[in-house]
């Protein structure tokens, strides 16, 4: 069957007989990964927003709401309140995206666990671990989907790239290097006002890792995720170059993974000339990949002692992974969105699916979820406890098959 | 006002009180440009699919349409009727996507501007002048908006190289050299039933142009649309070059632009490597652009004398035209999708414009109308008809300001 | 056997007991190009610069031969007397490279071919068909060899490209697009005394053609020379775009080809932002290439329905032709002065194939000569024919198998 | 003046009245380095080579010199002899290249040094930091100029980037991320007689550090090169990855630099796809560079706030110390014997100057020397020390300053 992306197989899996209907917490007005959210949720037509809390605030909440037509009996001023009432209703939210600052993630996922609402919640997790340790307990008690959006992972070539590690074509895996470089912050933005450069460089807001927590944490995971290693320790040293910057703004780390691979991680927010510089490469016995978040529908494959290739979102050779992560024929590109909105239709598949009384494995369908979360958390506090200790290894004691 | 999207500004402009009423012809399963095309009308959520007649197969019309949750009394089964229907309801829609096969635009066109709905149509607008000329006409008469998904005019990066152009940053333009190279149909698709290569490849549902009118005119419409020049006269050859094709898959031309300005174009569907190569490089007095469809959130830009730079979408720099097309930050890629959402919010900021008493501008705006599509069927018989001549120059008397 | 420059094979064949003895016409003191023969001729030390009459102004001939440690006594003040003295020694040279304005190369090459010297003559050959046919005549009478530096022949991945060609990797030739420009012209230096920009927009000096002689002659044999194939027919626009320039500084054609072929060939100087962009991409049946002048330790290597390949010069899998055009490992970068290297080294191997009695092919051995430079100037002469009758197609009676 | 290279200004200064005379020390028949060495040192024709003792073999010896064309009375069987020989000469060499594997490097230095002749050496420089300290001390004493083969350092790029830093156009460094990767090693060369492999992964022949030293210094060295920092502490991960290699084929190391910067270095011959992947990338203050030795003609330059440059070597607007690297205009590429030729170049000038009575400074030439190679062998020992220490941060005693 076809569906209505016009995709052979898709995410998501078939077609559901209604849309389902998600809530909002954060992402008001102003709020730059809200707007992303939505338009990704909406995307495939398998979400409809009908419920939020879009802001602390409550008349941007409102005027937020009305932007997304979301009627007035489902403005909430808080997300508690809007947990309660929507459990009460009949037609009540299926899933809740939650788009707030990293400190209070924590309560708002406790506030819609507890009230049986599958959640979709940005990065990171939590603050401290022992928080992010608490909602992979809460998830596993109730059973409910919840997904990370690490939005890199639902880019088609990274699926590709991580079919290929998993079928073997790559051998044992060597080395991984990742690096997440961005400029912005390379001015004192938070001295200006600006809004999303102020909570994110602001302890009590985005926690005790500035981009170690906020970008580092993808690459991270966009390591993890196609390697499917784990990093064992790490070295790090961590920056604050802009005086009077409170939290870190560069980030570089030396990594000893499982199965004796080796690699780095560089995160930077002062890099001139870098905007959104994710980058992965992977070397293993028999070939090398490397992806660059710039240039996504593409990824280099360079098998031993052969030409480099360039692999092609679309190509019909591609992993059946790529392909159910792609609209669009070869040669259109593909972006962000359409990343973020395979996080959400498989996101979508998986509520049915649990609905349906199914199991779903996020690890299966390749969605993030809170493990990985979890796993984000302890690795910025090893970075951290490293810094502290001016550069010393630090073991990460938390892992997928250790928690 | 920071709308959903998160665009301080935005496509479109500010939010209306409602989701405006699209209905669509075509566009079923299996049809790649429908799913593109509700997703595009979708994404900043100023439509709402609520009609169809979306295969002119009543069973896939019909089970297309519960894809999209389209209700049955507005799923049809042909678009005369669902062009009366939906004018006489109340909620009837507001406008209609048609996307169809080139040789069904005209007729489906006429039946809705006949009732008074406005209209996105796919390209090319028809399969003859004659045809195109009418619809101008009627599209005069009715005062109607008539969008023509001319999709690369809606990529930031396109729009800021028009607007840089339009202010004089290149001065007087030399040379304009726009190429669409693909490779899909260097293998005989429609001897292996491939819907897609069936009927472009037919000259009963195509026209009598091939590669040049499926994908020159796409080539076509970039440079006018940034460069503000009309094509005066071309040398044409067209080539079909696989055995027993019907249509042309290759077309180069020589043109003579308005302002003595000279230039090139490339079309073809078989040269090798090429998956959706539609690039355009222009040369001014003072400087050249060059913007490429494969990485299309930068723009090359050469003042004469100077290093050259990379523009990128995101820049606060860029142009007022190029930031109202932008919904993520520099570094993350905006992709087809998201210039086909900038075609359609402009779309409903001119419908809506016109519903309140406007006289919305397309050309201001840097929307595609129905000139443009009758300029490139002009193009199109222009470039068959030096073919027929072995490659003499033909004039085109057809252009904007003489329509 | 591996010669010194490290090559297990390399161009020209084993090295000779002695170095050849080379005269220079041209080159002195502020020449571009005269520095770049003399380091092309001595780097693999198959030659030594020993006699030369470097410039046309006696003090500047003397003071250039001092800067290459010329004995006083094999400084000349002109050609002909250098031609005549040369001879007549028993040391004299062995052969000549001939680095002058165009329009002295007949008489030049004429003085050192009478005299039977070998000569490496720079391009365009002549200024007139009849002085090229006329070389033509006297090259085969003689049985000299006759080096055209076309010097992207050079370039060990365009050496690939040839040889895939020929060995039917592409299967037949569709489409031959070559383009060569640059921007350097943009600002009419010949007002500003800019020697290289003088001679080069003077009638006189450079022939009737300008760009389309410079550069686009450049362009047909990298054309020619990589597909095999002949164009037949073009179509011309010329122009001289800077106001009072009396030569055209920009040139696009469609081309016919032999075997069915097609294609563009773009020269330009006033092209802003292009510093030598010399760009090659042929499509045949089962693939494409595409090679860049500025990537030049490349090639783009699209085999019909597989994954595009990167080729890289020292690839241990590349053809012969091109491996002994190598003198780094890949990765290193060779570029202009090593192609202009493997052209007098491989004129070298055929100056004393000849010697022995040989009569070298310089087809066989990728060596452009006299017939080319004829076929250049044919071609010129058409473009500037076609120009004259505003674009008209006009046939080229003159190629390969019909001189 | 111009000189023969046709460069206004050129490196090495004015032509000397006479070619200098250079022997070299290895680099026979099958040895890469040594036609490069001979290559570039005849570039610029300002040496010419003269005598050598190219083998350990006799046999090899000779008929390596025959191919250079040296006489056989300055055909040596081991270097003592030679240095012997040649000092002993009216005629005598000006100096020595000395291309010979790692382990020899100090023994040859202190024969050549002992007897008063100028010293062209490969690097790295010795295999212990004793014999390094040793020749920085001789060099001392004798005032000879020692010039060290960090190649990369002759590209006009990377010489205009260190012009960039030092005239503060980034302000204060703030990162220093500097690649060497290859994939060469990825097979186990030195097990099919591979002669580049055997010595290279040999402890006896290559030193304790095998990738490290072998590029890493490479590596090193151009990062203090542009940056004028030194390191100052590394934490680093050696590994060899193919079983039974002896040395490391990989490593990768965290470090802290003067002035309060970081950074990261790579080196690798095990990565899959990276043929010669060097590439440095400098962050500071006010703007950030980027430079890549596959593409070494231009350098991406992002000054803060503004859009990303293209520098392009041949640019008007360079540096004096990039222009006077420079032999061909903008477009046409230069690659790495041109670099290496700038460093003879620029050695030839230095030798004069000395022999002239002066007291040449390579420091300010731009010319790596025998310090350099020292504090490479200190990174080296470093580096180790660190491995031996589970990468553990060991400081750097030695800096340029400190010796």
């Amino acid at each position: 069957m076809t569906g209505p992306s016009g995709r052979p197989e898709q995410a998501g899996g078939a077609m559901p007989n209604r849309r389902l209907r998600l809530g909002m917490v954060g992402g008001g007005r102003g709020a730059f990964i809200g707007a992303v959210h939505a338009l990704a949720a909406r995307m495939d037509n398998r979400f409809e927003l009908v419920a939020g809390c879009l802001s602390s605030d409550p008349a941007r909440a409102r005027a937020s709401a009305q932007d997304w037509f979301i009627a007035p009996d489902r403005t909430y001023d808080d997300f508690q309140t809007m947990a309660q009432a929507e459990a009460a209703r009949a037609d009540g939210i299926d899933a809740v995206a939650i788009v707030t600052p990293n400190d209070t993630h924590h309560a708002i996922c406790r506030a819609f666990l507890d009230r049986k609402i599958d959640i979709v919640c940005d990065k990171p997790l939590t603050t401290t671990l022992d928080d992010a340790l608490d909602l992979v307990a809460q998830v596993r008690r109730t059973g409910l989907v919840f997904v990370l959006t690490h939005t890199y992972s639902g880019f088609p070539m990274v699926r590709q790239a991580r079919a290929m590690v998993a079928a073997g074509e790559l051998g044992a895996i060597r080395l991984v290097h990742v690096e997440f470089l961005q400029d912005w912050l390379a001015a004192p933005l938070e001295d200006q006002g600006d809004k999303q450069a102020l909570w994110r460089t602001d302890p009590q807001r985005a926690g005790p890792g500035g981009c170690i927590a906020d970008i580092g944490t993808h690459a991270l995971h966009l390591a993890r995720y196609v390697t499917g290693l784990e990093v064992e320790a790490v070295a790090a040293q961590l920056r604050s170059f802009l005086p009077g910057r409170r939290l870190d703004d560069n980030a570089q780390l030396l990594m000893r993974l499982t199965g004796g691979a080796e690699g780095t991680l560089l995160a930077s927010q002062v890099a001139h000339g870098n905007e959104c510089g994710l980058r992965l490469r992977v070397y293993g016995e028999r070939g090398g990949l490397a992806w660059d978040q710039e240039r996504p529908n593409h990824l280099c494959w360079a098998p031993a002692g052969c030409a480099a290739q360039t692999l092609s979102r679309g190509d019909a050779s591609l992993s059946a992974a790529a392909r159910r992560a792609t609209r669009l024929p070869r040669g259109l590109t593909e972006g962000y969105l359409e990343a973020f909105g395979n996080i959400y239709a498989d996101a979508a598949g998986a509520i049915l699916s649990r609905r349906q009384g199914g199991r779903p494995d996020l690890e299966d369908i390749g969605l993030p979820g809170v493990v990985d979360g979890a796993i984000g958390i302890a690795f910025v506090e090893a970075a951290l406890r490293s810094q502290q200790d001016r550069g010393a290894w630090v073991e990460i004691s938390l892992a997928a098959g250790r928690i």
